[in-house]
């Protein structure tokens, strides 16, 4: 049977210590941190998962059972559960499919039932595998999915219901398989905090090539993005590819390098978890994490990931030799559209895009249907919320709340949707029609202009779930 | 033993509701197109298969069986078929070889014996089987080879003959192992209704690497052509290479476009399935798909596809960076010589070849022993029916059929070509020889010329079987 | 255990009837064909084995047991090998480790024994055994291996000796591992008669890329050669990178260019199989095949093949977009070097090496010891017989052979080189030493200079075995 | 379990007979080559292995054992290993994951439990373990885990402690399960002694492709050093990436290239085997193997490779194609900062960074913490030894050695480079900060440049072990 766990039907969002915190884990930095997204704000807007990384191990017992590090968990991991489930948050953890994990603590191949009973008897509600250490059990499809499902048949039998985050670094086209066990799969090595200066230690550039000496750990936002590009539809309700946690706010970046990040993140359908260490969350960050306007393009009921449909690399380039713009565009719920301005190249650009570009996939020039329609355009990010309201957010004025702020655990964002709740649709900006099918946009270095293009036809819903693409 | 159920002695031709209706699937689809087929006289040119694409399933029941859906299919699919055989067609299903079909039905793998039975039961004739959510098992030959002959034995273990359409999308290498299992085998990812757009969702671009992260959903009808060209000789009587369903007449190409698309699937040897709605058919669709001069080449006793002979990229680009011009050349039977002229450059090219090129797989530049025959040149599309008679006969004005028309029902195309029988003989418009060798045509951007040539020296055919060219 | 059958200890030659004659083949054939080979000496310089390729099989029976045609081999098998082994000759056959051989006869997958068996009773010396129809059992290095061990294995459990000549066209790095099991392995897809052209049937062009989607049928003298360049230290004593069977004498290529393909294939220590229809042998053909300064270096007892020291791209290129020139060298027994001049561009070139180049394996420039050495010159072209001379020959002239031409039957390539017997050493035409290091060559289009050099400083044999150059 | 057997904490240095004498060895050779090592001191500077590579061989006995060559070693392979052990080193012995060795001795393939009961018996320390003759057992990472692991389980149920260096030329992506079960892996074909002469016997030129038709034997330190770049954080205390033998001091190459070989191979924690003949050590060869402050980066507690932080192609070609420049950086013990300028360029470069461009991995420009802090140059080969003392030392005059030469077998290279022992630091030569951020050096063709930077800052050790790099 396919993966119908009833997770992750949209793409999950919350928040992960690894990026910034690596090993440097405890009790009190998840309690800390949830407490953060609480008074933030950032649970309502849906970041609800909150998932501890690696170096949370202790040693396994002979009886097989793997115990938690007792000094940086002092009251255990049942105890975090609980806090965090009575705060309105859901509680994940992380192994490795090895036998040691990235950070050399005990994994869990060959350990599958034994940890998967230990993850449910500790209330937890969603498990980020890892492949390190793998004993050479990879290289082709078969023996990776062997390895993967047998933590997801684990889990299964345990009867508690966890969202299974498979993290293979897109190893052994796991894109192909990855929804029959998992709610999410990496497609990448690991993602580094710079926007697209390439390293060596991310060395698999061609995104066609299935095979590469090393996913790697210093893979910039561009490569990552470039990677999904070829199967940006295998992510649907249920399972989704996993472009890795957010940066955003880490500091490598610019703002708007990190608006782009965030934007086609949410965009590409790929889970939303803050990277960031939020207890030094700066108001800055705040108003690109908690756009509702950009989180429900993430949510959108239909869960259809924009495709490309332009990548023109005849731009100018930077000290990296890097440079290039994108255009990318989807459906979006009920009968809308979205189209993104990805600017990658070294220098401020106007795009220009018309109506025959955007349906180039129902036909060529001049017999797509769409492109007959009279549309409206909304600047997704019109609406970012002001920083020095963001600030009082931080200093605990929580009045922006009761001001009509955006909600996700009142309103869901599919009813908020089906009714044009303005919070999600973004500022209209443009008009464009056959009569004026141009839209011409300009997009600063490394940036991205987002719009919800909004469909005046009357017509209803557009899109039937079609082969490999629901 | 190698795949002999004496099926597909030539490539199938018929009908597939997928490209133009998706999941729209139902009974009085399948009986009302059946119509259209026997009514404009493509069931007399060919078009012999009605095959049912995905969604028709219900839930699997308790015993293991499939059940269809009942609503779209309200007698069951006996009925139809019974319907479909007294039109005189046959009736083809789907499944896929996953734990789900591509639109997440019920899909047949380890269920393969009791699918089988289903299908037999029903008056199956022809099963189209497909490659998604395999579960990771795909990566090597062995492992696709099992998968895709579970159902092969299975089909065989039921005593009902099944013509065995393998679909993989040209993973694994399937044209080294297709013909020991199955009558066709796609070797592609999805075609799409563009004549050569790149698209990022068709990542496969270079015809030279097996391995390719996505085969994808948009390949154009370029990009296919190009994939196949490294093993066209892996087609031959009783399992062919397939090139995807045709887009004829779906609205996304120029009627030129159409014309080289179907031209090309006919001169490689590609199963023939319309993709259109038929219900919708136009004149000028009906005028390609009917062309008996052109089918002939598809039905050809000899069932030997062109080789490509020059592929030259040093033409005009169209916005897309695209631009090429192909000869392909091949034997017909009995001992003629087909000449097909594609230009997929940015304008009209006027295009030169002789005889030494045509026949350069005998010898370089004179010692080519056909290079020194005398041969006249007959163009297959002058005869192209005109769109008055053509909408005549979707008016039901069937008189044309009384003078004359060709009829592959009653005559069969290898009777009539060992005759040469003027229908299947295209318009005389050239004479090369060795004093004259050189044949120059004018072909419009985007769009064929394709030439039978005559052999006037009385030779008898001349192509013994020779190595992995049967 | 290696194969150490005590077989090919230099590579094997003799002539097989596929290249010309296909599937063409009968009792009288071999039986002609031997006495060619008898009458114009060409057994005398070494080509020893007759062997017999695919379309030779009946119906296998109900014991299993593989039948001949009783048609073409009326007298059967054992009956021709009786012949031949009273002419002095060796026997060869050929099936496939498929379900059918290539012509789709009888193939011998999952029937090693029994075929094994049948070949040892009809006295047969050598199996060619091929690759079609493999029924998906390739794609790792161990499966292919595992599938023709089987068939070693078989022969082995015969008793009879025979050389095992492994064709699966280069596939799952069987240069790592055919040592293991058999005499020779092919290494490229099968050989057409033509120079240099690219056709789209031999689809691998790159050298350095082990996967490729299909090695091909019409694969250019050039293109094999710069397929086996990264691995020519896999062939020595015992068992040979096979370049397939030759070409020469087929009437595709200029004698310039079947001089450069023979020169090649003795150098790079290809087994020797001509491929011409011998009972149309011409005496032009006769003086290339003829040639004992050249088949001396083929049986040269040290077993190594020459490597690429040079391979230069910026020249003059021909209408296929072809043209390079390459330099290589490598030992001859007892303490000689062998240095051959392609040249695969589309003019007359000088091509000019030094004492340096040629011994750049040794050490950079003025490093290595050889390069200090005096040596003659001597080119082992020069001799090349008389066509009058050849015609002769074949008009049953034999008077050449009381007139000392060397016989290899009666004195070995061994003893005769060892003596430095002048019939094997060319003709002197220069000379190189430190004080005039370079050697300056005029090499027509597509064609090559081939020279041993002979070491004037007295000193011994200089190469130990050496790792992976056994 | 990971292989945790406590040995190779940091990467194993010593001799190996190979790279020089090939099949020529002996008990004399090893005898004679530890008494070189022990009286010119380089055992303690730290080459305390003896390893005697391939033809040791004699048969392998009826009862399954092997025995050793008794000519070569009439007192046996225990009094060899007795003899080193009491000049205080440690004895390593040699064989091959295949049914024969490189040489065509017996190899150990199925025979690994026996083989490492004999290595055991023997005293052996050490094991080399080769990739030649492997059966087709390769292609995919499981298959070759799979060999070489039964040579890590036998040599752990013997109960002694060996160290295990893999040796597989970095097929089946070894550097991802190297680490589970060997102390080092080859991670290339064989090293010859070339600075970057491309050689087609070593194909795998471009270092991201996993996959290439032939390792190869002749791979300069340029190709290597390219092949690692992409994992070079796969090597950490406990097991090494493995870039082959040392060929310093055999003639082949410049002393500015054997000075950038050998700095790189410390630099990117390479195992250190000196390849040359020792009895033939020369001052000049001797003063490059013997810089402790060097080999302390080499020998450096935390195990950190350096990354490549640049890689930059536009620079002066040779005669071969070949020209680059690379800067590549990492943390040392206890918080300095190691940079390495390589120049493979055609002619001397000036080559300049700055603090950002070092500390690029903790973020880009002006965001690194470490680009604020100060530091001080050291210039680590400015104190390299002066040939005349050297030649003192290979004439038997100690004197050096009573006046404080670097001795780790009393001192080891942690402690020292704890309390900064002068003799481990270099000279200092620049000071670099935020204020003059940029360090500008002259780097002659073909040459590095390496600098130990002291942070003047006063924090502690900075680097916590993170995901895959520990």
């Amino acid at each position: 049977m396919a993966h119908n766990n009833g997770l992750a039907r949209t793409p999950q969002m919350g928040w992960n210590n690894w990026n910034s915190l690596g090993c440097d884990v405890s009790q009190d930095l998840l309690l800390d941190t949830s407490k953060v997204l609480l008074e933030s704000g950032l649970r309502d807007v849906g970041y609800n998962y909150v998932v501890l990384d690696d170096c949370w191990q202790g040693e396994r017992g002979a009886d097989g059972y793997i115990n938690y590090n007792k000094e940086k968990f002092p009251k255990g991991m049942k105890y975090i559960s609980d806090e965090l489930h009575d705060m309105g948050f859901k509680y994940g953890m992380y192994s490795s499919a090895g036998e040691m994990t990235c950070a050399r603590f005990e994994g869990s191949l060959d350990h599958e039932v034994k940890d998967a009973e230990s993850y449910a008897s500790w209330g937890v509600d969603y498990l980020k595998y890892d492949n390190c250490f793998h004993m050479g059990r990879f290289g082709t499809p078969k023996i990776t999915f062997d390895r993967y499902n047998a933590m997801s048949q684990a889990i299964n039998a345990t009867g508690r219901s966890m969202l299974y985050s498979l993290c293979n670094w897109g190893e052994d086209y796991v894109h192909t398989f990855g929804m029959s066990i998992a709610n999410s799969w990496r497609i990448s090595g690991d993602i580094y905090d710079h926007f697209n200066r390439p390293d060596d230690l991310c060395s698999c550039t061609d995104p066609r090539d299935p095979h590469c000496v090393a996913p790697g750990t210093h893979c910039s936002i561009m490569n990552i993005i470039n990677k999904v590009a070829p199967y940006v539809d295998r992510g649907s309700p249920g399972g989704w590819n996993d472009l890795d946690m957010l940066e955003v706010g880490q500091g490598g970046m610019t703002d708007n390098e990190y608006v782009a990040h965030f934007s086609m993140w949410a965009a590409l359908k790929s889970p939303l978890l803050i990277g960031a260490d939020l207890r030094e969350l700066t108001p800055r960050t705040l108003t690109i994490l908690n756009n509702p306007a950009v989180i429900a393009v993430s949510q959108d009921p239909m869960g259809r990931s924009v495709a490309r449909i332009r990548q023109d690399f005849n731009v100018k380039k930077d000290r990296y030799g890097q440079g290039e713009i994108q255009i990318w565009t989807g459906p979006l719920y009920p009968n809308d559209q979205l189209v993104v301005f990805l600017n990658a190249a070294d220098e401020e650009m106007t795009i220009t895009t018309d109506l025959n570009e955007i349906f180039v996939h129902e036909g060529p020039e001049g017999s797509a249907p769409h492109s007959k329609h009279e549309w409206d355009i909304y600047d997704l990010w019109a609406d970012r919320m002001d920083e020095r309201q963001a600030e009082k957010i931080l200093n605990g004025d929580t009045q922006v709340f009761q001001k009509g702020w955006f909600n996700s655990t009142e309103t869901s964002y599919k009813d908020a949707l089906g009714r044009r709740d303005e919070r999600l649709m973004g500022v209209k900006v443009a008009h464009v029609g056959p009569a004026q099918p141009e839209l011409s946009v300009i997009v600063p270095r490394h940036s991205v202009k987002m719009f919800r293009m909004q469909d005046l036809s009357g017509a209803g819903p557009r899109y039937l779930l079609s082969k490999q693409e629901l």
